[in-house]
């Protein structure tokens, strides 16, 4: 029996979110469907990171064993199975303890927002019309830097023990026709990257003050942040692990 | 009565091509419903480049009459009416002669072309598996920079009265995930583009050499070039005017 770590990428507009469920599109589901047929045996992954509906990924991976032989071949007939809107970009052999979700040691996110209407950008950013400082929202950006309790930019009903994460980058860039906010973190919580942003768009707005977004991050209480980030602008754009991922093409 | 020109964008995958047709989503019938709409009184527009269905473009334009007064906040309103993957850019003050079909001194489109399925860019990038030699295809697009009859390049059943084009600009760019092909000419024949890409991707896989090439361009037989590329990889970037166009917001 051998473990692999598959990576995809999606444009997730047109999935249920990424968890396998019953009757759905879902990126699992599609994955698990695909693999099966390829490898002529039921296979069933285990996620790294769970995307919601309409959030979009570079880079995600799942975990699955199987005593058959895979090459490179299998990539190209799993791409030509699965949805359209979801590519495999690489198989990787690892040790049988290795584990997609908890081996990974950090995560980095994007979140687009454009200010115009631009039909180019409608599935993959957040339409925000509202005039913003970004300079402020930089500002507050700079105050998520550290290790901190983040229950305030959580939903409830999640299934961890502590809401700590250590955030190393959190900040606005402005680009010709939207503006994207970069995060990184040893970890993240449900909703937390969308809870930042709105919440931190509501600072560029000035209707939040910086000494408030301190307030808000100190409250622990998830009822003072703003959730209203739609999923289209999120993109799960790294999953780092410090374990050797060996790529199908190097195996042997 | 005033005339102006309109200029749009779209995503062409979820229209019927861009000229108006009954119970048919189109680029035209969107803007003449939402300019009705927003005038209180029937707008037909006259169009500039009609594209085919799933064509983009950045830019294009659609001529109008009216007697009602234009302010900027016409454009929100427009915009807040038609169809998400259509925006209006900017509407222009012109001469009551003034023509955004025959005044056009010149078009400039791009084509995209991808080698590894890629979810990001599916609508508006062509898959083309195969091996090519870049540097082969940008060496037979320059056989076509000049003054040429391209019969061989065009669609059947066109109105036009002689094929002559005068092509400046011909040639393929490298990019990290893609190659884009950009091309800008007097006018355009219809298929134009699309035959001359699908026939250099042949050059390109060495199934075309580039004598073959210049035989089909001087053939002026349209049964010799390729018309397979799709439409989606397709871009209007540009209508060049020699005219005054007036912004709305410089209006009085």
């Amino acid at each position: 029996m051998a473990r692999y770590f598959i990576e995809v990428a999606y444009l997730g507009t047109s999935f249920n979110g990424f968890q396998i469920q019953d009757n759905q599109l879902t990126i699992q589901g599609e994955i698990n469907r695909a693999l099966s047929l390829v490898l002529k045996q039921e296979i069933q992954t285990t996620t790294s990171s769970r995307t919601d509906a309409g959030v979009h990924a570079y880079q995600n991976f799942l975990h699955f064993d199987t005593e058959k032989p895979l090459t490179n071949k299998t990539i190209y007939s799993i791409n030509a199975i699965v949805h359209k809107d979801l590519v495999v970009k690489n198989i990787y052999a690892v040790e049988l303890n290795n584990h997609s979700r908890f081996d990974a040691t950090g995560r980095k996110y994007s979140y687009h927002v454009i200010q115009e209407k631009n039909p180019f950008l409608k599935d993959t950013a957040y339409f925000f019309p509202f005039p913003i400082d970004v300079k402020l929202m930089n500002e507050a950006a700079k105050l998520l830097i550290g290790k901190f309790d983040f229950t305030s930019f959580s939903k409830r009903n999640t299934d961890v023990n502590n809401y700590f994460c250590t955030i190393d980058l959190a900040y606005w860039e402005v680009h010709k026709n939207s503006i994207t906010f970069h995060i990184q973190s040893n970890r993240f919580l449900r909703g937390m990257v969308r809870a930042i942003v709105a919440t931190l768009l509501q600072v560029g707005r000035r209707k939040i003050s910086i000494r408030d977004f301190q307030s808000i991050i100190d409250s622990k209480d998830c009822t003072k942040a703003d959730f209203s980030a739609e999923g289209c602008g999120l993109f799960l754009e790294e999953v780092k692990y410090n374990i050797p991922l060996v790529p199908l093409e190097l195996l042997k």
